[in-house]
């Protein structure tokens, strides 16, 4: 049986701790980003969406008038350094060659938090940013500012690296969300003519193609969900359905570049492309691999095609996938993609914690894709993870304030290595304010505001519920309208209590039982209950006024890696509910490869403040070894340590009390 | 009291298992690099040694016939790529710009072997590369066939990385060594005549230079006490004093390139020269910094001429380096540099073991430290570094079987890891058989050739034994001729004996306490006895017929590493007397990561057969986690382990029996 997402504008987010999450988004974030895309802050990397779109519609319209254009620009592929917007050549092109995509996901995450509330100021500033898109489309709908620019014949020459297809994708993600926010079909119809020009270039007999980055495949199958226009469910398989196979469309591309090079061509083969998920046809897949953001979009679009396409030998791809990727290479924190060489997954059980590169975006992937996989098997296994990279790494990667953003997530931190170490140059000790390669910050803002997205997705009978956030949802059941409370306080405890507030309606209501929980009791008079792969089923008829409570016990939890993990040999780390937990030096001092944690010690739950919020904290009696004066190297004892009373606070509130150090895994 | 090395004509290494390795370097490895200095090995990288000193011999031929010489090819760096040996262009210069230090290194080797028992043959082979060189060299005495043959007019222009004065250097050290071997001065006049076209261009009132990779320094402090001529004291002082100086010699150097090209010049600072060593005046230094063979090979220099000028501020900062580089950024095996970033020295306490980098290079380099450190005084700390350098990690760099070779010296090897990560692919999980850059091999064979110059050093009056290698000794105490028969078995035991085989004399002989003992006894009836600075000093009347024993007790010692180094939290290490053990694949089967050694477990010492020889091996009970049918993250239990018996083989001969895991810390 599977399920959708219900419409944002029917969740009402009442939850303490997440509608502050997003009205942060909506109060601080929303607006520096529009301020960044439009390169007025001071100080901080030129974002150049909006001059290049301005740029791009003088040569569109230029275009349009009849005369010839001549670009002044040559095609640069990456063009990271440039003057600042200020002294900028209005008619050139700056940035990144996927810049156009900020905007996009800046527009995607306005329009969810305007589907909760109206905001007619927001509503402005995304109107304005679709007046100059629109201006920026060309007239046969291709839409790509950087080939606009620097020389439009060399469009869809380099879709391993140029992310046409990727700003594509980004582009049909904002306008689906727009049009479902307000009913506005303008950014839908851009993104419907430039989706028809590559439908018109590619496709079942047509020319091959494969996106360099994806997310043209979620992108579309959601424009088709959206539209019911069954082209782009057509150009979303054809777009998955050639990745890997033989002759590799980046090996036709990369030596037709060549030949105009007067290089000698390469072998044409798949094979060099893992980075790219394009070594092999995607049914045959077996392992993550390659860049983690780029194999969670793909798989986000794989598990989509499966369930549309009712497609078993795809959806048996997404499961050897989902293990390799969450059975074999997550992060405890939920975070995916091991090492920062091709910000890429790592093999099976490599999980440093110091050099992790854990990226913020490949954390929102699994999301992405522990939905999708939800959406086909309501089988919990897929919402503990969502939920573990949603409050462990998605959360850390925005500050408490949410005015500085992480794009690595290490879980283990040496300020003074990371400040000195080549090794470590990835990784970041403070939150950066924004980036000139800004995906993460805007793909935060699109998830938080779409939260509702992820915690419920019903079918005909039934809603499910994959994540605690207090709401008021508004929906069906077999037909029958209500109006259903939810109120839970994850971070606290684990009880849930859910109200009809209003209508009557026969179906079932599905309650996901956490992996963190080790029992809980149901009180809910009058209904049919039973359990299926982790979820609990309460069947019946739900009238106003009625309430069930569900009360998950919610232990402290002393976790320990797989064996197989190298790095966590003799360490534990501490968890409860869905959030886990970590050192700082703020509370614990430095060296804290020192503390010996102490598997069978009481642990106290408190709360703490915590930059301007108070938050759960853990407090254990732990040793701690001292550091003698003695040889580098000396005869073996054990070490007389000291008794410490350790705090442990949740992983995603790091790195909000100045620099320090961190970290996740204690040594026994 | 200061001492020096006595005399390699004067010492016969008896020793089963060090003559067995100089016999190696005499039968498979010299042979093997004059092969390849010759590029004729088919399939390795080729040297271009011989290829260069004809084509600038060439040259230089032409200028001396008085025609312009029109240099064909521009100067290029570092000439990494070319064509094979057969298909290239006699008159062109290729491969490294150093690659000139390469058959200097060889034929020091090849003279300290030639010290130690004649070979016509081989000292043939030595008379044809010396006739090469003299061939090369410019009628002003300059003498580097990169410059010769793309240009002399750009010679000392980039001595910051094109190692002018490290070929220079190299040159020195082999051209004493052939005279003390052979007593003949065909290459120390050509070497001097290079000193002196160097002294003339730089020094006190001249250019101010400092070279980019140190050597030159220790090399003409060795020519210095070679030769008397006090030209080469000053020289070296010169370079050792204005290293590190404002304005920066690099910078400078760098600034003269950037008129020339047109570019605007840098800041004229040494700060951004640690890498060199060139960020601070070598008095001031206080960590050993920087690339770890420059560093060494300079605080090798330093400590000559501290000792040489008496200079206290020097040997001071000597002091502080020695403190640095080994009491707090050694690894257990005596290696230094722990970042493949720079082939450099990382943090203190930083200490990796599975992305060490512990060049064989830089192991020899502390072992010339060392050496010069105790000729100035003679304090064990010096010597038991040294003997932990060279029973580890030097000897790890050549297999058993002397035909292959380390670079880079891990403590803890994932072969599959290194097949696939980049972060590892400085690390070979096997030994090579040549390296383009091929500064190890030969460095092992001029060290292992001269190592009785490591083992024994002398003053007016005592003799002292800093490495207990069997030997026989002619020496001279207070100007009486005695020979001595040290007796010494440090792979299995130790048991020393010492006899007068032949003279008499008054003095004192020196016996090093090593670090690793924890008692001895000592059998030297009418000796007086004294100990001071971890050596026992043995004074009276040496008599032919006379013995004296002594006997350290080497026990099996299990080792553990300062608090401050991360990496071996929780970890021990197994050694015995100069030898650190490490667990191999071959012997425990794979995922060495799940051993849990017992620190009280009882230690059987055994011998094994690895490779050609048979050497002492360690069999321990320990503990092994077993890999359980479990999730990624688990409630944190003791694992129900099993128990296995560990064999442990000494670290040097690891990676001797294919391909396998290897690990020297072991979890607790």
């Amino acid at each position: 049986m599977t399920s959708k997402p219900l419409p944002l504008r029917n969740i009402q987010i009442t939850d303490a701790f997440w509608k502050r999450e997003q009205a942060l988004i909506r109060s601080a974030v929303l607006p520096y980003q529009w301020e960044a895309l439009n390169d007025r802050v001071p100080g901080a990397a030129p974002s150049w969406w909006m001059h290049n779109m301005r740029a791009a519609a003088r040569v569109v319209a230029a275009r349009k008038a009849g005369g010839p254009y001549i670009p002044r620009q040559k095609p640069r592929g990456m063009v990271t350094e440039g003057p600042s917007p200020a002294q900028a050549d209005p008619n050139l092109f700056y940035g990144w060659v996927f810049q156009d995509s900020d905007g996009y996901k800046w527009i995607e995450a306005a329009a969810y938090q305007l589907a909760m509330a109206p905001d007619e100021a927001l509503q402005a500033q995304v109107q304005t940013a679709i007046d100059a898109i629109g201006a920026a489309q060309e007239a046969d709908g291709y839409l790509n500012t950087f080939y606009t620019i620097t020389g439009i014949e060399n469009r869809f020459t380099n879709l391993k690296d140029h992310h046409e297809l990727y700003c594509f994708g980004h582009l049909v993600e904002a306008a689906v969300a727009w049009k479902e926010a307000t009913g506005r079909e303008d950014l839908l119809d851009i993104a419907r003519r430039f989706a028809a020009c590559i439908a018109r270039r590619f496709g079942p007999g047509r020319e091959r193609a494969c996106p360099g980055h994806e997310i043209a495949e979620m992108a579309l199958l959601r424009l088709y969900e959206a539209t019911g226009e069954p082209e782009w469910l057509e150009l979303a398989n054809f777009f998955l359905d050639v990745r890997g196979t033989e002759p590799s469309t980046f090996a036709l591309e990369e030596n037709a570049r060549r030949r105009k090079d007067g290089l000698p061509e390469l072998p044409v083969t798949a094979e060099r492309y893992a980075y790219y998920q394009a070594h092999m046809p995607v049914r045959q897949m077996k392992e993550a691999t390659g860049h983690a953001v780029r194999q969670m979009y793909l798989c986000s679009g794989m598990a989509d095609a499966a369930r549309l396409n009712g497609d078993a030998d795809m959806r048996d791809a997404c499961l050897r996938l989902w293990h390799s990727a969450v059975e074999e290479k997550m992060y405890v924190t939920g975070g995916v993609g091991g090492t920062h060489v091709g910000e890429a997954f790592s093999r099976p059980y490599d999980l440093p914690g110091d050099t992790a590169y854990s990226e913020t975006c490949a954390a929102i992937g699994l999301v992405f894709f522990a939905r999708r996989m939800l959406q086909m098997d309501a089988d919990s296994r897929y919402a503990d993870a969502m939920e573990r990279a949603l409050y462990n790494t998605v959360l850390a990667g925005m500050a408490l304030d949410g005015t500085s953003f992480f794009y690595v997530n290490p879980l283990e931190v040496d300020p003074a290595a990371c400040h000195t170490d080549d090794r470590l140059k990835h990784v970041q000790p403070q939150r950066q304010k924004w980036f000139g390669c800004a995906c993460c910050p805007p793909n935060i803002s699109r998830l938080l505001s779409s939260l509702g997205a992820y915690a419920f997705t019903q079918s005909a009978d039934a809603l499910f519920v994959h994540l605690y956030v207090s709401s008021r949802i508004d929906t069906e059941l077999n037909g029958g309208k209500i109006t259903l409370d939810l109120q839970a306080d994850l971070l606290r405890n684990g009880k849930i209590r859910l109200t009809v507030t209003d209508g009557a309606a026969e179906g079932v209501l599905a309650f996901r039982i956490p992996d963190w929980t080790n029992g809980f009791t149901v009180q809910a008079p009058g209904k049919e209950q039973r359990q299926e792969k982790g979820y609990l089923y309460l069947a019946g008829s739900w009238r106003k006024g009625e309430s069930i409570s569900l009360d998950f016990a919610m232990p402290v939890r002393r976790l320990m890696g797989h064996p197989l993990i190298r790095e966590t040999a003799g360490q534990l780390c501490y968890a409860r509910g869905p959030l886990v937990y970590c050192a700082e030096e703020a509370d614990n001092g430095k060296l804290l490869h020192l503390i010996r944690a102490l598997p069978q010690a009481e642990v106290r739950v408190e709360t703490q403040a915590i930059g301007a919020i108070s938050l759960p904290v853990l407090r254990v009696a732990a040793k701690r070894v001292p550091v003698p004066d003695a040889p580098l190297y000396d005869d073996w004892k054990e070490p007389e340590m000291t008794d410490v009373d350790l705090t442990l606070i949740p992983y995603f509130a790091w790195a909000n009390r100045g620099e320090g150090e961190m970290r996740v895994w204690l040594h026994t």
